[in-house]
C-alpha cells in the first residue's frame, strides 16, 4: 500500500515512495534499544545522529503550560538550528516531575551527547509515555550508550519501534525527491495515537533530509508545514505535554535550496505531503477511530472560521456520528453556534461529502439516504460557509467510538 | 429519597421539600398533551400559566449563534419581566428551521396567548427535540387549544413529562420556603440529559413561585443563581441552540421579598440550591454518565481559573478516567497546560477527593490504592491551584463511558 494514502493529500510530481526499512538519508545513522523503562520489555530508547557538522535543522514544540522537563531543557539549553543529535525516550514521559524531571532531562542530553560525540547543546532530547512517575535517568544513560554502538543507516528502524508506545501502526515514510540541482532523500518516524493510549501519550516526529538547507530556510518550512499537519489534527482536542517535531538537513546530496529557487519550492511540497500524510496517520490511529473526518470552514472573519473549525472537530457529537456514519448535520450547526456565540441568526451554510445541506442557517431538500451512503466511508468532508469571504482553514479529526472509551476507562496507569 | 442528593449543594434551614406531583405554587395552572409530534406517541406540547396580573418573571437562553427561531422570538418579542405563559414542545427544536422556524415560532406565540388568556408580548415559547426539521405548526397548534381546556394546578405533571426528550428520570422538585415574611413555594420543572439523547436535545427550566419579587429582584436572583447552576454544567461541552431558563413569581402568597432584606437572601439560598440541585440532576443524567465530577480551580488570574475549570471539565481524557474509576491527574494536569499555552513551567497543585498528588507542577508521594478507592463513588471531587489568590470556580461534569457513544452513534436521527 502507498503511504500516501489520503485523498486528502496531493502528491507532488517528482516524489516516489521507497520502502522505508532500513533507509536513512546520506549523513544518518540512528538506533534503537530495550533500557527496561517499558514494562513490557520492548525498544524505549533511541538515538538519532547526523555526521555532518553543517548540519542545520529546525524545532517545535507543544505550547502546553505543563510542558514536560524534556521539552523545557531542549527549548532551552539546545541549538535548534543545528541539532546534530536526538536522544528519545518511550514508556515514561518525564512530565509533572519538577526539578528532579528537569535534572534528569539535562543527564539525558549530556548522554545523547557523549553517544553521539557531539557538544550537549547539539542533542535535542524527548520522552513519551506515563505522566507523573520519576524518570529512571540510569536505564536511559544505559540505553543511549548501547545506541552508540548501534548507530547505522538501518538502526532507523528500531529506532522507529523505540519512539513508539501503544501506536496500532508504524508511521514513517522514505522519499526520493528529484529537484532542478538533483535528487534528494527525506525519510520521517512519526508516532502518536491520541494524547493517552494506554497512559500519557505524544505527538513525535523526527525528519531527516540530505538536502542543503540554510537554518532559516529548515525553519521556515518545517514551520508553515508543521502549521499545515500537525496543527490540524485533533484526535480528542487534547495537548500533550511533549510534542515535539524536529528537521535535520545533513547537506550531504550536495543539492542546495536556495531561497524562493525552484527546488526550495518542490522540496517544501514534498515536505508539506510527507507531514500531511503523517499527522492524518495519526488522526487515523487515534485511539480506536473507524473514519477520519476533515472539516473545511471558509468566511470573512480569520478568528470565527478558525474557532468554528476546531469547535466542529472536538464536538463529540460530531465525532460520535462520524462513528456511526451519521450525517446528523444539526450537531455541526450546533458546534458552529456555539463556536460564535451571540450572533444569532447566523447564516451558516453546510454541506457533508459534496451534498448541500444547510443553506444561510436553513434546512434544505436533500436525500438523507444517499447522504448517509456517502458517510460511510475511511474519510468523511464537512464544508462549513460562514459570511463572508478571504479565510479558510481546515482540520482533521477521528471519530469516537467505543475503543476510545476501552482504551481510555478501561487502561489504568 | 431526597431531592438534594449531591454533598455539593447545601440545603438553607427553613426549606422543606415537598412531594412534587401535583404541586404548584398559587396562582399557576399547567397543562401537557400528546400532539403527535414525538413519533412515540408520548406527550409533547405543554403550557405553564400564570393567572396574576401582577406577574413578575426573568429569563436566560443561549448564547448558540445558531440560536433556534423560539429563542429568537422569545427574547426580541416578549415582555420577558411579565411573562404570564410558557407555551413549550418537545420532540422539534425548531432549529436551523430559518425564516420559516421564524414564523412558526411566532404562531406559537399566538397560539399560546389564546390558550392562556393573555396577550402575546406576554408569552414565552421553547422548543426541544430534533433539529433541521420543519415544525409542523398545525399539531403544536391543537395541542395549546388542548391544554387549554386542561389547566390545572396537578397539570404540572403531564407538563412536566410534555418538556422531556430522553431524559432518564424527572428533574423536578416542590419547596416550601420559611421566610420572616410567611413562608412560599418554589417549584420547578427541568429537562435535560447532554445535547443529543438521541437526537438534539436541550435544557430547559421552569420555576414558578407565589413570592411576591419585584422584576428587577427576579432578574438579578435569577441571574446569579443560573450563573452558579446551569452555566457550571456540562455533560460533553456542547452549547444547545435551544437553552432557555425562566422564573415566574405570581406574588400570591402575600410574602414580599425587598431588594436586601432577610427574605431576599434566603429565597436567594433556597433558589440556588434548587437550581444547583437540577443542574447537577442533568450531568447525572448526562448520556450514560456512571459518575458527576466537580472541578473546582483557585488562583490569582480569573480568566486562567475559568479556562482550566473548563479544560478539565469537557477533557474527553479526564472524563473517560473518571467513568473508569481512574484517579488519572496526570490527565488533570495535562488539560491544565492545554488550558494556559505558553507559560510553562505552571507550578500547579492538585488533589483528587482530598488527596494531594501534585505540588507546584511536581508528583507528590501518594498512595495509589487509597486514591483508587476514594474515587470509586459516584460524585468525585478534583481541586486545582494555581499561583495567586482571589478567583475560584467551579464546574460539574459527567463521565464518558459506552453509553454516550451508544446514545450518540448508534441512534439517527
Amino acid at each position: 500500500m502507498s503511504f500516501f494514502r489520503s485523498r486528502w493529500v496531493q502528491v507532488p510530481d517528482g516524489v516516489r515512495e521507497l520502502d522505508p526499512a532500513g533507509v536513512l538519508p546520506a549523513g544518518f545513522r540512528a538506533a534503537g534499544v530495550a533500557a527496561g523503562i517499558k514494562p513490557s520489555g520492548g525498544l524505549d530508547v533511541g538515538l538519532m545522529v547526523c555526521d555532518s557538522s553543517e548540519v542545520t535543522s529546525a524545532a517545535r514544540f507543544t505550547r502546553s503550560g505543563a510542558a514536560a522537563p524534556p521539552v523545557l531543557v531542549t527549548r532551552e539549553r539546545s541549538r535548534l538550528d543545528g541539532l546534530r543529535a536526538i536522544a528519545v525516550n518511550s514508556g515514561n514521559a518525564n512530565a509533572a516531575t519538577g526539578q528532579q524531571g528537569l535534572d534528569e532531562a539535562a543527564r539525558m542530553q549530556g548522554a545523547g551527547a557523549m553517544a553521539a560525540g557531539v557538544s550537549e547543546e547539539q542533542v535535542a532530547v524527548c520522552s513519551t509515555g506515563v505522566i507523573g512517575v520519576p524518570l529512571d535517568g540510569r536505564k536511559v544513560l544505559s540505553g543511549l550508550l548501547e545506541c552508540a554502538k548501534q548507530l547505522r543507516p538501518e538502526g532507523v528502524d528500531d529506532f522507529q519501534r523505540a519512539i513508539m508506545t501503544t501506536d496500532a501502526f508504524e508511521k514513517r515514510a522514505a522519499l526520493e525527491v528529484d529537484l532542478p540541482g538533483g535528487t534528494v532523500r527525506i525519510t520521517a518516524q512519526c508516532k502518536g495515537a491520541g494524547m493517552i493510549q494506554p497512559s500519557f501519550a505524544t505527538m513525535l516526529c523526527f525528519v531527516q533530509t540530505d538536502a542543503a538547507l540554510s537554518a532559516e530556510t529548515a525553519d521556515l518550512l518545517f514551520g508553515v508545514c508543521v502549521k499545515r499537519s500537525f496543527d490540524r489534527v485533533s484526535v480528542d482536542g487534547q495537548l500533550s505535554t511533549n510534542d515535539t517535531a524536529i528537521l535535520q538537513c545533513s547537506g550531504l546530496s550536495g543539492v542546495k535550496l536556495e531561497p524562493e529557487s525552484e527546488s526550495e519550492i518542490r522540496f517544501g511540497e514534498a515536505l508539506d505531503a510527507l507531514l500531511r500524510q503523517l499527522a492524518i496517520d495519526i488522526v487515523r490511529d487515534g485511539e480506536g477511530a473507524r473514519r477520519v473526518g476533515r472539516v473545511v470552514v471558509r468566511g470573512g472573519n480569520g478568528p470565527n472560521v478558525e474557532r468554528a473549525a476546531r469547535a466542529v472537530a472536538n464536538s463529540p457529537l460530531v465525532k460520535t456520528a462520524i462513528y456511526g456514519g451519521d450525517p446528523n448535520w444539526g450537531r455541526v450547526i450546533q458546534a458552529v453556534g456555539m463556536a460564535i456565540p451571540d450572533s444569532a441568526p447566523l447564516p451558516v451554510d453546510i454541506a457533508i461529502e459534496g451534498a448541500q445541506v444547510c443553506v444561510a442557517g436553513q434546512v434544505v431538500d436533500h436525500d438523507p439516504e444517499k447522504l448517509a451512503r456517502a458517510v460511510d466511508r475511511d474519510e468523511v468532508e464537512i464544508v462549513v460557509g460562514l459570511p463572508g469571504d478571504g479565510f479558510e482553514t481546515e482540520v482533521f479529526f477521528s471519530d469516537l467510538g467505543y475503543e476510545y472509551v476501552r482504551i481510555n476507562a478501561e487502561y489504568t496507569t
